[in-house]
């Protein structure tokens, strides 16, 4: 059996957002995202692929389109395929976030 | 944008284990499982599709093939296409689940 802990499997880097891989299929990835203060993941999109965000520790704003959110822990949001989306550490605290995505755009 | 919370979006019934839809598209769903103790999902498998399950509150006893085991807040696992999997509740305290699944069986 494959078990993995979202609180404790981070890894942060003051170069740029870490992602740690939890588990991966030709139909999915999950990953746990890490975010010191200021860094982000740019906005962008993918085609014909879904991804959802789960805040596991932290404050994170979300770009999903045109909108534009502050998200906190346990809060969880749907970035649609083709829907341009980005988050952003805009507070003084690290963000966690467990984000699963389907399909795995990595592979097929 | 469109927000829910893994922690508050809970429905529990002393009928059967509950599942709140959270988000769902053609490509993949993620429901919240409610248990009260004793109740179960009983052992099955999804011909291609993968499941993940999160424990978000309780104690859950995980059967994933041959193996179980019992994971509690914040452990994650994986039960991958094809693969035999269930899930208990043995102890005296709810549990609720975040379940991850691509493809998305109940389309396409």
């Amino acid at each position: 059996m494959e078990i993995r802990n979202v609180k404790t499997e981070r890894r942060f880097s003051a170069e740029k957002m870490q992602k740690v891989n939890l588990f991966e299929t030709e139909r999915m990835f999950a990953d746990i995202y890490c975010l010191e203060p200021g860094q982000e993941q740019r906005r962008h999109a993918h085609s014909g692929a879904d991804k959802i965000y789960l805040v596991i520790e932290g404050t994170g704003r979300f770009h999903i389109g045109d909108d534009e959110r502050d998200l906190g822990p346990d809060q969880i949001v749907l970035a649609p395929a083709d829907v341009e989306h980005g988050v952003r550490n805009e507070s003084p605290a690290r963000l966690v976030l467990l984000v699963f995505m389907a399909p795995n755009p990595n592979t097929g």
